[in-house]
């Protein structure tokens, strides 16, 4: 890479995280080019030089954020031990992702406001969910959870659960006590999967 | 009144229908004075009589949500029998009104989105989280629930559980669904409660 390559790297990855922070504060709608050009002190030409348009700018993070969490999903996929651990290792890390990084947080709020045309995004919601009964199914048929748990109910209820704890509390300005919160969420769950095994809920987020 | 204002009054509710129409559909932010007044057939200046901004339209929405919700929470609190009972009939009350009123659906938006001012809405889901521990504490000194129940734990997780399955049913256009997913949301909850006494959801809901 030439000099000029890496200014222009550079140039690039500081767009993405300032429309990001702006995505995260105010919304699609309420962030112009003009308002990243600004913040960045850049032209409006430069901005464009890079993005197109401010879809393919919402797009850029919200495809960043689905390649991280397929990631994290196939390695709780792959981990070793039991499938409810394993979901609840997946909930602490994609919430500490959450709290970490402005980028994931504006990806889920350009999904959760629909700001992306739909060609863009897959239907928020459906992958969480059959992944959740996916992990659900496979501990039933290990006789982690009670044989005649009902996944679908459960995955469903689990994920709008999941998903209000990460908009509550980060509205309540509480963001960073995410993974506690979602650490009740699954003292809530685990008398509903009614398992035969005690499970330490706070071993599986710190592995 | 005179002719004058019973159309007056006729104008400025199809303001705040239409309004709420849009609020709802392209949230605040996609939403412009100029779209309502095209939408009626008036003119902007129209709207500014009724409505002196856009901020206004939006307080009237969310306030008029806010007396219905205390009206409601208000019945539940004076209904005769269990409390469980009670805050089962105000849920599917609640989501009744988010499934046919567009008005409830804008305002639910409006607060969502942190669409107006710190000013105009009180601090959201606080009220709606004390609500639910005042009516859990109740029903724990009652022995409706189990005498160790973490009433906090628990009243936080019902909401996030709760305005996820408002949210995601909605997303997933399938928002008429409602009642049913919150039914199966208390399907969740009850073991979690640990109750001495079977209770009836259903008959819940049609009370």
């Amino acid at each position: 890479m030439t000099q000029r390559d890496v200014q222009r790297e550079r140039t690039r990855t500081a767009i993405v995280r300032t429309a990001a922070t702006m995505f995260d504060e105010r919304g699609y709608l309420g962030t112009s080019i003009r308002d990243i050009a600004g913040a960045l002190d850049l032209t409006v030409g430069a901005i464009f030089f890079h993005f197109k348009a401010k879809e393919t700018l919402g797009r850029e993070i919200v495809t960043g954020y689905y390649v991280r969490w397929n990631a994290l999903v196939e390695r709780a996929r792959t981990r070793p031990g039991g499938r409810v651990e394993a979901m609840m290792w997946l909930s602490g890390r994609v919430a500490q992702a959450y709290v970490d990084d402005v980028e994931v947080r504006a990806a889920v709020r350009l999904v959760r406001d629909r700001s992306l045309s739909i060609e863009t995004v897959p239907t928020p919601y459906l992958g969480w969910i059959s992944i959740t009964a996916e992990f659900l199914t496979q501990a039933r048929a290990a006789g982690e959870v009670a044989p005649d748990l009902d996944v679908d109910l459960v995955a469903y209820q689990l994920v709008c659960t999941w998903f209000g704890n990460q908009h509550i509390t980060g509205d309540l300005g509480a963001l960073p006590t995410l993974p506690d919160r979602l650490k009740d969420m699954w003292r809530v769950f685990l008398p509903v999967f009614g398992g035969p095994t005690p499970i330490d809920i706070d071993r599986a987020f710190a592995a």
